[in-house]
């Protein structure tokens, strides 16, 4: 064992535990408080977990779409995390977390460095059908979210149907069925009144 | 899209949330509170794709292992969690999990069901590669933790080594170089006054 490599990994796992300190404009479902990016990434990887069979791509390779889902939002400990409906906070993002993936993921030996980055990077890129079913189960998350807690901070925002939908339509490329299910859920929440019409 | 089906798995998605409250008897390393299980399962699940080299297994299945991760903790939101050392809730342990097991994974479609169970118990058997694997990290979490955090836990309810290397000797099935290096940081830790000799 290369004490050197061990203690580069173990800078890494220390310094990934303020993941449990990013707070996403999101609430548990008991609305007690909001949630935190690592129980995001828990979360949402039970939930590939599930939905596997709506993907839009068989055999998809699950081990790595856990992993993209395991990394996906670490970078936000130097960035923070950009609500979904913040266009000034979306206008700066890509740049904002490139270089904290370059900061964060430079702890790490080489070998590793290079790998957790093409994790991080493919889902960014969304390209693969990986990335595009992890990304679609990232998206959903926020949406159930909303929708289970009668849109709490929908509400609190004044976001708009036309928001949801065009900011989420990617969703179809990771699932045609799911996003079949959002649109649904989406014109229950307006009738409902927990989601603005417009 | 059988929507009996999806209502299932969402029931399950909605009923697990409340992993995201259930607190551990370890701390965030910055010491500002107890961590839960949805963070120390996402955190665990990182350790588990960084020290993959240090397994006594080579062509360990990943996608198990991180599988078994997600799920490993989850039924304790009914069965709360069960302090390493605390001998009385051990013994009751085994039986409070299985009984809330059932309860869990009966929520979901039956296929999901077996599938989820079979991972959840592969983990508690601990009798398989990516078991033992999946175990070793779990162990070595909490004892990082402390160790990091200057044994705030190990203090505050006076354990002492003797009680550490007995309760996470199967470390060593996962990995012999990390259980190596568990019993140094052991040794450090009671040279320092985190952890009580015996």
């Amino acid at each position: 064992m290369d004490r050197n490599r061990l203690s580069k990994q173990l800078d890494f796992l220390r310094e990934i535990d303020k993941v449990k300190s990013v707070f996403r404009n999101t609430v548990l479902l008991d609305k007690s408080r909001r949630e935190n990016d690592a129980e995001h990434s828990w979360h949402m990887a039970v939930c590939a977990m599930l939905f596997q069979e709506y993907a839009n791509y068989n055999d998809l390779d699950m081990g790595k779409v856990l992993k993209m889902i395991m990394l996906h939002d670490i970078v936000e400990i130097y960035s923070g995390d950009t609500f979904a409906y913040d266009p000034a906070g979306r206008e700066t993002q890509t740049e904002r977390e490139k270089l904290a993936a370059d900061k964060l993921f430079a702890l790490l030996p080489d070998d590793q460095s290079k790998e957790f980055r093409a994790l991080w990077d493919e889902f960014e890129e969304c390209s693969t059908p990986e990335s595009k079913y992890a990304h679609l189960v990232d998206r959903f998350m926020p949406i159930y979210h909303n929708y289970v807690t009668q849109g709490l901070k929908w509400r609190e925002f004044g976001i708009t149907k036309s928001q949801v939908l065009n900011r989420n339509q990617n969703i179809k490329e990771g699932s045609e069925e799911i996003w079949n299910y959002v649109c649904e859920i989406v014109e229950d929440a307006v009738a409902k009144g927990y989601l603005k019409d417009d």
